[in-house]
Order: structure tokens, then C-alpha cells, then sequence
């Protein structure tokens, strides 16, 4: 068995609140992040697969068809767009980056099986200090 | 004469669009960055500042001075802020990077002279792949 | 389960040596790291904790709460330090990267508890080219 | 038990190709990566062992035995080389970055063993958006 | 005057050779460089442009297009190519990173007028330890 | 006219002090890096010389001599050093970056000559938020 893993991009904006909550309520919980008029990050997201290589390609899978797979399921949900707002797979969810990596794991994980390998980890980094990691429900 | 590079950073939302157009105009000109619902990056500030070693400390300016400076007067106005609506200073200007260094250098000129330098530099950088250098007007 | 990472970083000096060998003996062994007077590195570590997503915050942990801990704990006895001389969890061991990674585990695994989360992995990035990680004992 | 790793760095050139396709085959499966011309990339390994801590000098091993051993094993047979045509534990494989992992783990698990600790992971990182990692067989 | 700078990659094989040397002159003059089986690298370009801001959007220019030129006129011959055989701006020219800086400087400079910018600086990263800037003829 | 960076790397122990002042005086200057158990850091530098491309070679000048160039007159007295007890060019300097940086160029200068071309910048990294550059008396 071996790992491949192919890193995307996306910038979006996003805003950690209740929506049961006052902005006085949301900025003590959530800081400057609860910022009612938004901000935002440039995010990677890193797709690790498992599988055996393929001994007629050399491959685990088609890199190409890997990033295009992640490119149509999650990166056009998510680029240039807003989490909170414009996010099916995260609507009625904290626009937190742990919510984020499980969503584009449940997002992803039956495709990956269709290509014939299988999901092992998401990782989204939010910035140089920060990163989140799911492996599923195990 | 010696140059010194301090990088700060800063997240932020904004969007590209003229008010006096309509989204489909915005679209056309500013593509998925006129997002009416925002979006957003990490960015990362470097400001060089030019000038003299002072034998008494073997510095041009002291460091933390300099890195308190920025973060007082242009950090703490843009981190988790949206640069459209909520940037004193870019007010009324289209939230472009190019805008957004101009904007950085014109808060900061005056003061790194208080410090006993020069700004040199103005480098914002909005991605990996893309970024803005302001040298002021020559 | 989740796992999440802060990233912190300090600057120290050190030296490997064993006070029961000359300068000779220790530079067999250890080289140019064995220099009495001292060098030092820009050291990156990563925690990365373990648990389960709170369902009131998004959260694992407030990333906050997590970075205030390992500055409280390990940064402000390790930064601007010799780590030979002056860190306490560090005295009477050899100033390695694998004691180094331990120590810190030791620092922080209680601590972390008390945020409600499991200490997943201490990693110390000694240069690009070197790293270490421990797992704790299992 | 503790996990230390090692980063070593070679540029060559390959082609992913099956000699039983012509180039219009080839170029359907590998894409532009099977240009008859070859291309070339920075490879970057990384070489993760596992052990206990020598309480003697408070390694795990002496990492410039592990660099040496690294250099002399694997990166002298491929860096600035062609990986289809010069590199022995190549031949007759697929220059994919898959079969490069597996081969690298073949060419250093033994000589690890010997220097006291066990291989843990091979990863190669061929851009900064692709990377395998392979963990033996299990 | 602003600069505004973009950056592409692409992935090529190359050799350092005279070929009116034998390859054992040659190998003394570019030594491992000049194997004649190539070699390869993951090339960073940063094109830097220089103009004036359009108050009507904001921009120097439209970085999309400025990418899509670069892309057009420079990557699509370069990426996943051999630099000596397949690249014509480079044919009957030694393959270096200096030659292959003027080299697209040349390619790049008449169609970023065109643009409404002056071409400034293009650099090309070769590794993480070397790189060339050319500015033009001044 | 053409520009070429080499980047070598150093770590190395260093104080800010002077040593006219008590530990008082220099803590209230120089802040922790006065620390008179001594720190450090992974210092990165970067070389840039200017000159005409060698029609015969395609180069500004060969990158091996100058990485050896580096090496002999700067890098091998301040790696794994300590910059105020051990190196001969900065004898009786405050060791901070500035210093540094125009310490090294010192050294270069002359030797670059002999190699045919311009010593152009030295720049000394010492951490992801500062950097020092030096471009000689003009």
C-alpha cells in the first residue's frame, strides 16, 4: 500500500458565530473571528489516498484525475466564495476549519472509492500556524 | 546606507467591484473577486526601510519598534477586518492589492521617518503566485 | 476524532557534549555541534493535538487557548535561552532534538488534558533538513 | 520510541512511458508527462527512521551517518541523472513517483537496520503539489 | 509607478554542453550538469511588471491576463519539454539559467506592452539555492 | 547585465550587548537577544553578483566556485559558531544583522571580483519575519 497526496488551493471568506448568539456573545467565543463583516484566508486543502500501485501505470491513481475530482466536488464550492453563506455541505454548520475538513471528507470519500482508491486523510491549512487534520470516523 | 525587511500578516475579506456597476458588469471586469458575498487571504505584509547603522546599537532602527509601528497603525486596521468596509484608509478606493500597498505606504511613511529611516518598500503579497511593490512616488 | 496543530517557534543556542568527555572526545562524537561556545537555531514546533469536535464551538480546542498554553509552558523557557544552561525540564540531559521533542511532550501532555483534548505529537524542526517526532509512550 | 528524519534533495530527469505503447498510447495514459524529450523535476525525499534514544549521546542515530548513508545508497545513483535510463533499482519499472518511494525504501531498509533503527517512511515530494509517501509492507 | 509580479512553474529537462566538446570536456567544464542522458528541475518563473494604476479598477493590470500571456507565450513551450531540443527561443543556445532568463525576457517583453505595462524583472528559480534576475538592457 | 543568488546556510550563537553596559543597561536596548547565556538562529544568506553573460558558457560565472567562494571565506567561520567570541570580522562589532550583513560583504567583495563579476547584495535572513540587505557604499 502506499500514499499519494495532492495539495489545492482556495481563498474564501468566512465568520465564526452563533447565530443564537449577540455580536458581544459571538466576540467572546470567537474572538476578532466572529467579525461581522467577515474576513477571510487563503486555504490549502491536502487530499492524502491509500491504495496498491497499478503495475500497468506505475500509478496508486491519475493525478490528473484526482486533482480534477477534487477541483469539481470542493474547490468550485469553495474558492473565491463565502463558507457560511454559499457552501451547501457546511450550511447550518460553524464555518470552523475541523467543519471544514469533515465536510470535504464526506464530500470526497465515495468519489475517491470510484477511482478506485480510498480516502485516508483531509488537511486544511488555514495558515502558517494553524492546520486541521481528519482521518474518518474509525 | 542598509535595508532591513520586517514581514507582518494580516487576514482579511474583501472584494473587487465598482459601485457603479451591476454584478454582471463587476463579473465581467473583476471575474470570481467581485464575489458580492466576499472573499478573502491571508496576506503577508514586508515593509524595507532604508538607512544609517547606529554605532551605539549595531541597528539601522530597532526591530520591535519597527514591528510595533506597523502592527499599531496598519495591522490592527486590517487583520479580520473587510478591507472594503472597514479600511479607513481605503475608503472609497477599489479593495485592490495595488490600492492596498499605496494605502499601507501613506499610513506608514511619516512615522518610519520618526524612527530615523526611510521607508523603502511597500510588498504585499496576496497568494503564492502574486505580488504588489509600492516605492513610493519617485 | 480530529487532529489540529499550532505551530510556535522559538530561537535558542545549544551545545552536545557530555561533561564527562574533553572537547576532543566530544567532537568525535557530536562534531561541530560540540563547539564550546555555543551555536544556536531557529527552532519550529508543532503540536498536534487529538479529539473530538464540540459541537457548541466547531472546535477541537480554541486554537487560542492551545497557543497561550505552549507559549506559557515551553516558549518562554526555551526562546532567547541556551537550552543547555537554562531550561529546567532540560537539565542533566543532552541538548538533542530527541530529548528536546520528549521534554517538551512532558511540558505539555497534562496541560493539554485540561483543555479537553489528547497531546497527539510533539514535532521540533531543527533546520529544513532535520526533524524529529514523538508520539509519547505507547 | 522516537521518529527522526532526514531531507536529501536530487534533480533528474524522467519520462512515464510503457515501451509496449507508441507515443500516441503513451500520450493518452501519461499525458504530457511521457514527452519522448523527457522532462525533469527537484525531487525532494524525505527519510523518517524510528527508534529508541540512545541515552549515550541522546540520538536516535547520528543523522550525518543517516545523510552519508542516504547520499551514498540513494541520491549518488540519482541526482542529476535519468531516472528511466541510469538508476539500477529502476530498471524495468515505471519512473513513477510511486515506484520511486518503493524503490528508495528497497535501497536503504537493510542499511538502516544497521545503523540501529528501523525505516519508517520514504516520502517524495516531486512538485509542491504532488507527494508519496510509502510505509513498507505491512 | 508600481510593480506587480506574477509567478508560473514549469517542470523541464535540460543539459549544460558545448557540442563541440567531447563529454569529457565537457563534464570538466559543467560537470554533473552535463550528463548526456539529461537532468531536470521544477522551474519557478516570476515575471515583475511595471505601470501606473487604472483608477478605473484598480489594477496595473489584469493579473489573469498577465498569467494567461505567460502561459501562452513562454510555459506552453517550456513546461514538461526539453530546453535544449524543443524550446525554439533557446535553440543554438547553451541551456542556462542565465541564457534562459534573457530567453524569455525576449519572448515576454514587446506583449506586456501590449498589455499597457513595461516588462521589469524576470527571475528564474532553478533550486532553493540559486536564482536569476535579468532586467533588460539598460 | 545579469543577476545571480547562491544561498548558503549558517547557525549560529549570538548576543546583542555592549560591553560597556551591565546586564540592565543591555536588557533595556537590546531585550532578550542580550541574553548573556547567548541565543541563535538558522541564518540564511543570499549572494547576489552581477555581470555579462560568458558567451563560452552560458554563465555570469560558475555557481560551483562561488557556493566554494562562500563557504571558504564566510560560511565555514560562522557555522556553528558564536558571531561575538569567534569570528575574526566581527571582532569588536555589535553582532546584529546589519553587521552581519556588511561584515560578510567585506569579506566577499574582493574575491567576487576575481571570479568576473560584481559583488551586487548580500542578504542575511535571520528569521521568516526579518531580513537585512546590503548593496555596498555607493
Amino acid at each position: 500500500m502506499i500514499h499519494i497526496t495532492r495539495r489545492e488551493r482556495f481563498n474564501a471568506a468566512h465568520r465564526l458565530f452563533r447565530p443564537d448568539f449577540d455580536d458581544e456573545q459571538n466576540y467572546k467565543v470567537f474572538g476578532k473571528c466572529s467579525n461581522p463583516n467577515w474576513h477571510g484566508h487563503n486555504y490549502e486543502l491536502f487530499v492524502t489516498v491509500a491504495g496498491e500501485i497499478d503495475s500497468d501505470t506505475g500509478f496508486l491513481l491519475n493525478l490528473k484525475s484526482l486533482s480534477k475530482l477534487i477541483k469539481s466536488k470542493v474547490i468550485v464550492k469553495l474558492d473565491h466564495r463565502n463558507i457560511n453563506l454559499e457552501v451547501d455541505f457546511m450550511k447550518g454548520k460553524l464555518a470552523s476549519t475541523e467543519n471544514l475538513a469533515v465536510g470535504i471528507w464526506n464530500e470526497l470519500e465515495d468519489h475517491i472509492k470510484e477511482l478506485g482508491a480510498e480516502l485516508h486523510c483531509v488537511k486544511v491549512v488555514e495558515s502558517e500556524n494553524n492546520y486541521v487534520e481528519y482521518f474518518g470516523i474509525s
